[in-house]
């Protein structure tokens, strides 16, 4: 067994390297953004509870029009993400709830069903379709930046855990994106083969305006 | 000035290192494909025609109806792109033509109008609209993942040259996505908000079943 | 609304493009692998089946000396994770039961508890311990490579889902590697200041010779 | 169709995942800069003209020795490029111009003739030389990091537009670093094999020093 | 050969280029950290000496109780290493001197023994071991993340040079992380089969607490 | 201390996630080879061997017209490196020896001197000088893709060891690439104001042809 100066030993030993030596980068949310992701915090500021998050443990609020909730674990909610290739969410879905068609354009997605049944699916850039019923324990992956979308399956309440390939994977809901925002009307026929008055419709549900 | 014998050094010198050097990796399209593309070809097959694709000289056929054509030069079409980070391709877009809404789920776009004016935008995950009308030599680019579209704003035939960073951007169309294949009409009206008579519509339109 | 002939059209405009673009790349576990991954499934072959994994649905054996269960989701079991930098796993912990120190060399993890209580923790390149007791909902990230744990925190079995940045995160338990080999005792002694009949010991228990 | 109140709906369900989710990073270039690129612009700042650039519209001037120019759109020029793996430029060559040999360190190329015709090629780490005469609407690639040149090769201007697989491709022209600085002249005789009076001749040109 | 004024055409021709073009990032260690690195020094104050490091020239201290030393040259010594992908370091080992078993967690290292013999290891996540003696000149390759060690095989002081695939590599002394620290014996215990007897004899050597 | 079983009860826990986890990918140089490198060798067959090079051990031979020489340890003479992003090389220069100006189009370098004193200069984008000389035990490093060169600075053979950013770097001598193959005379006289008697004088001594 070793003589109890070791321990001096070691700590100068390793105390010029480890100073500044860095594994992780927990986002400071305030500090400059790049493309690579936020800033570090200090590391002498950073404890266990920046790479701890509890914000997936209740269930979103599923009491309403499409019955479901999204509940985001990205960087801006889970700053210890920062850098490490990773993020997480929750999907509530109650009986005939559904997250509708939509995109991750930075990551691709995991999903876990914790509770009830899910039918989840994605298309391909070859047009082809990709579609399942899950049920609790499964999981299915979906390419990064495909069209996707989960339905509920069951009549509980359905679960899922979601994780992506990126603190930052983004999210661009289809129907949101084309109906509910500023896009002028004209420019949305143009560009997605529905007519005028069904635009309208949709925009006035979605929020939208032109 | 060096002395004739430099070469026959020289030639000695590098011999063993060049060998098998590839500073580029030709796809051979009938061998086996990989997360980072294809496999090589044998560097002795490989000619300047490799890193020379002619394909997008002639103009698209625009006589259809979305009045528009897009030819790609991918690595299929252009295999000298293989592992380098880069693709192309054309619009055409006759006049009151379009290119409708659309997803590159693997890459970046830059645009580059070369004739007539184009109206382009894309659309964030944070819902803000980004378009604008663009003239002869401008440039646009768009954010990997994200909605956008093309549409002519001249009387006369547009081109574009558009190119990505990745020789396998994707493409996905997001009608031809959702309403071209077989996806049944409860799933697609469970995940767009759109009514079942509208999309059995569009289905017929665009070529979907179910 | 269009015209039926669109769909002509379309099938038309997209057919060279989409012959051989790939948004997935599914392991062919059986071909050729690379430093990307493995080659990949004739797209014609591939199916939703590829994306979809259920062996993580059932509880893993905890009974065991260590009362706990790893059950992995990487892509030699999940193969369409093959190329989108992702995969999973279950840990089931036992009253008692202990996932030991470990690494994962190529991936950042996250953890999510669905059942129980579960105390875990990493060190730092600095040296720095990081640990807590997380509760069912919580998520933990564990930075790429550090040496983490999990211990079981409740009187009832306890379940986790982890999720990791490769689809090969690799794995190598620090007694197994130190004491659970070939590597002869007085490298070990030599490499680990401990004595060599607590080597000898901890290699009887874990299958390790020399 | 749905309710009215799914816009209220869908603002909450998504208002805490979308308020700093940024799909881009729009170059604050005042900023600081670091390895993956600038700091990004403050999202609310960002309109669509920092994804447009208007500055390649314009021919170049060429009356000048070599009879070319070469105007970049790289991040500096153009800002809404940064992160997003791409970058551009345009060439102009009279007849008889030329951009003498050079390389672009960090990323790969591809060129776009849109008028006239051009002489390009690189050459190999094997020594192997890859060139070709490049009319209207050819591309041609160039592989990271190799030297490669373009010739006029029409008796009218010629025009050709450049994409790079970085916003921060670097340019070095083999020329100019070698005799365009203050490098001494002894050093340049011993690294290059010229002769020193040819080596002051050209640093009399290009304007080195030493 | 050209006339005296291509000088000043070429000065002209590449100024808006090249302002703002950086090829590389010295780090300013006081600036910003991000995932990618740190914020760069401005380019006017950068000199040929952030891109020399003299610090591996002189023999580390040996007298301690390992009979060994590493010296690092990583970012935080070597600000020039800052994005380029590489890092150094120097290994003393006395006779009868030991690096102990570690990891790097963000880096391949390869070694290069340039006096006396060492023999040096690594074990696979498969938990297979690859170990063998080196002599002066002889290079070994130990891949990302994996447990590896260098002991000294000579009757005189060995000396080795070791570089890694980042500036910032990481380093973690499986002794030090486990017995170096806070971490409660319970918990060391639970987690790596030893007794908290002979934790409690490590963590006095190795200046652990609890 | 643990129960003898749990070795089988170990071996159990993880044959089903080791089988084909690989930390490496030992380069198997006849198996197709792609953008990211080899296709791996079947782990079985991998020994020790194959992550150790002896090749730099020897001097190499300097007596030629440089007075140099260079002996590389890239993937193709070291498969161990295969995947793992980085490689090495050996520098012999005899007094008045002079590795000329290259680039190395894929990788950054650095630079260790062993014996003597090397001269080593690098020019930037924006044609800044970086140059000096280093004694042993100096470092420097080459940022990615730049012009660089070495020559010895003592009266004495120099030795310098050399690391890559990339198992495949790549090589491009200036001289040999301008002057050393088939490109026609008018076309390098085109693309590097030399005047076509110079460029005929060199391809006489570098092997040059046209």
């Amino acid at each position: 067994m070793m003589l109890p100066t070791l321990f001096l030993i070691l700590s100068v030993l390793f105390s010029s390297s480890h100073a500044s030596v860095q594994d992780f980068c927990v986002a400071s949310l305030n500090g400059p953004e790049t493309p690579a992701g936020f800033a570090c915090k200090t590391p002498a500021k950073v404890t266990v509870n920046d790479f701890v998050f509890s914000g997936l443990g209740a269930a979103g609020n599923t009491s309403n029009i499409i019955k479901a909730a999204v509940t985001p674990a990205f960087v801006s909610q889970f700053p210890g993400l920062n850098g490490l290739g990773l993020s997480g969410g929750r999907l509530d879905l109650a009986p005939g709830g559904v997250i509708p068609f939509h995109t991750h354009p930075g990551a691709s997605e995991i999903l876990l069903v914790t509770q009830g049944s899910i039918t989840a699916g994605f298309i391909s850039s070859a047009n082809d379709v990709y579609y399942k019923t899950l049920k609790k324990g499964d999981l299915m992956v979906f390419p990064q930046g495909l069209l996707h979308f989960q339905i509920s399956a069951a009549g509980i309440t359905s679960v899922a855990f979601v994780f992506f390939s990126s603190p930052n994977p983004g999210l661009q809901i289809t129907d949101f994106a084309l109906f509910g925002n500023s896009l002028p009307t004209p420019l949305v026929a143009g560009t997605t083969f529905l007519d005028p008055a069904t635009i309208k419709k949709l925009k006035a549900v979605l929020g939208g305006t032109g």
